[in-house]
């Protein structure tokens, strides 16, 4: 039963032992994903959390000691929530470009619907730069290994190596910056073709 | 005569109007530089500022009111002076790809030799979302019209629109992240090598 497993904590915060602790976890984390993004983590505060959250200030502390610790587990969980979502878009897809137009697509959609992201883990470049660090040398390793499948699949040529993931992760990360955070306006299907379409054969006349 | 000129004040500070002036608005940016790279825009102070400028605090307040406005001047300066570099960078290059790969490189090592740009830059996000936003719109706006340009010579394929534009920024920005401020133990000639190899003609196998 799950109430009989050992609690286990570790920097990020206590592990929840029943059903009812997740979903208290999950509340506290979207009401800090809400609260650092429309305040900052300078401005934001642990019972701006658990109001946002509807929960007492002592659940806060059941989960996390600081308002440094639940913006880690909040980046972390951000990361997770982007990597998870690509993974989805992506599953059962053939091809390395369709993959990779599928993980745009669904990344440009994702950031539209959760624009506090962009600014959540932004600033973690300056709140938690271990968390941002970690986020993004994550993202390009698995680009790199999505590459290196395409190469073994002869769809990619030869000699990918890591600046070419963080190449492509640096045209998905500003085109969601453009497309999904400054503006709606545009079909991010379309977005996503052109992107591809330059990762594909780039932009040399034929 | 410089003295004679009429000053003109704008958001962003007054305008030295003598030689004298101009040095001291400079040792004031550059120690802006220094202190907001170091400590952050919250941790940052006037005092600290004007002490590594060894200027009396007088001389700030002859050109800027408030932290707010130095910090915004300094972005602009910043981003004034990526695109200068890049400019002399590219200046006498002919061709649309060799132009880009000059830009890419001289970028690069900017930023190893600069590397508090990112963290000013990217804590605009927060301390002046609107000098952070005109950052990337004019650096994007440049690389389009170097797009265009290519275009036009015959070298770059019909079609080049903005989105190309932010993709490629996105390539730079996110490469110089990884290559000039995490790490500089790439050669970062290879690097634009590379980069430019895939801009050029994409990953896709022949």
């Amino acid at each position: 039963m799950a109430a009989s497993r050992p609690q286990s904590d570790d920097e990020n915060g206590k592990v929840p032992r029943t059903a009812r602790g997740r979903q208290t976890l999950r509340k506290l984390l979207d009401a800090a994903a809400k609260e650092f993004g429309e305040k900052g983590f300078h401005e934001a505060s642990i019972s701006g959390i658990t109001r946002r959250a509807g929960t007492a200030l002592g659940s806060f502390y059941t989960y996390f000691d600081s308002k440094d610790m639940i913006f880690r587990a909040l980046v972390q969980d951000m990361s997770r929530q982007v990597a998870q979502h690509a993974g989805k878009a992506v599953e059962g897809q053939s091809g390395a470009f369709a993959i990779e137009r599928s993980a745009l697509h669904a990344f440009l959609d994702f950031a539209r619907e959760n624009r506090e992201i962009y600014r959540i883990i932004d600033e973690a470049e300056f709140a938690d730069p271990a968390s941002f660090r970690e986020h993004y040398e994550t993202t390009a390793a698995r680009i790199l290994e999505r590459l290196k499948r395409g190469e073994a699949s002869g769809e990619i040529r030869e000699g990918m190596a890591e600046p070419h993931a963080w190449a492509l992760m640096g045209m998905n990360v500003f085109l969601g910056l453009r497309y999904s955070i400054w503006s709606e306006g545009e079909d991010s299907a379309e977005i996503a073709d052109m992107a591809n379409d330059m990762l594909r054969r780039g932009i040399a006349k034929d």
